[in-house]
């Protein structure tokens, strides 16, 4: 029984490789044993049909029994209600859950990825601008780092929450934002280090390469 | 019985007033005749004990029978599961409402924040990594657009997640972001034609005139 469909591209440049977000999904169904099975939309052409289930004409989406869900913190949310591995059952721990998937993205992910797309672009002239992106990522790293300082996962057990933080927290060293941050550094670590980590890792990478 | 509170900053410059994030759930609590209470912290010192409840030092969160919850869309989903007024109570529903949520915050903002932080900087520079910046704001846009043609909410129904949409595209405007979007435009318009944003939007700029 595999009703569950991940869609992503069917290839992307060498940059973007290791970060197209199909990891985050790929990684959650690797957590808690979900059996999957993997479809592909064209990278070059986004007017494909196949996009009408995707607003933005981007990619991860699952489906589920045939209904489309779309945005990496949507779909692990939806995930984590099938496996206690991915989230707990109760709903204070749930919402704990919830309130951490949306700090990873809307308060951390705000701040790297405007930082990282100056990289990405190779842009290094040093503007107003720029120095207001530059304090926003300190910012909220000086933060994180505080939180993590504990060594643990971010609400006890690992769950989703920790699927998206780590993960948004990798994109940001991979510029080395997080050489100041140590505890920030060592949770993608720590991460990265799971097996279910690895395997989307690979798969991601291998499924891209097939492509070449 | 009033257990929700409403926590958001004392006093903030002219700047910021009318789109501090507190708006967002004050006018939720509004469509859903929530009872709520407004308990403030210091917006010039950051190191006040009350910061405890937000990791990142920052408004606005909640206190529901003591318990804290920060992120306003985590907010905003906790609280849309106390009223029908504000998101279905079928999980089906639940799970379009969140998607459309985390697209708002993580598709949208993402692209709407940065953009705006140069605006508000006064940063004029044409660099590359500035041109990415518009260029993705430009995109996101422009499938909103098509998002928005249909002229309804986002789900059919009004729920917490035309909050965030409305608020997010209303951030943009204010820097004339919608001029050649007039569904985006429209949309923010009728948003902001609610009585319950109406009220929401009076209640912040009078709590912040009162500590003038």
């Amino acid at each position: 029984m595999t009703d569950l469909t991940l869609v992503t591209f069917d290839w992307v440049p060498d940059l973007p490789r290791g970060y197209v977000r199909d990891l985050r999904i790929r990684w959650a169904l690797n957590e808690a044993n979900l059996p999957y099975t993997v479809a592909s939309v064209p990278f070059r052409d986004r007017t494909d049909p196949a996009f009408e289930a995707h607003p933005f004409d981007q990619v991860p989406w699952i489906e589920d029994a045939g209904r489309p869900i779309f945005e990496s913190g949507a779909i692990l949310l939806y995930l984590g209600r099938k496996s206690t591995a991915l989230m707990p059952e109760d709903q204070a721990g749930r919402d704990a859950v919830t309130q951490w998937v949306l700090a990873a993205l809307n308060s951390v992910e705000m701040a790297v990825l405007p930082w990282t797309l100056y990289r990405f672009v190779g842009d290094k002239e040093d503007t107003p601008g720029r120095a207001m992106l530059e304090q926003f990522l300190t910012g909220r790293l000086t933060h994180m780092e505080q939180v993590l300082a504990h060594g643990g996962w971010l609400t006890g057990q690992f769950t989703v929450a920790d699927i998206l933080m780590s993960d948004v927290l990798r994109l940001a060293d991979r510029f080395d934002a997080l050489a100041d941050f140590p505890a920030c550094r060592a949770y993608v670590e720590k991460a990265k280090g799971r097996p279910a980590f690895q395997a989307a890792h690979d798969d991601q990478m291998a499924h891209f390469a097939a492509a070449d």
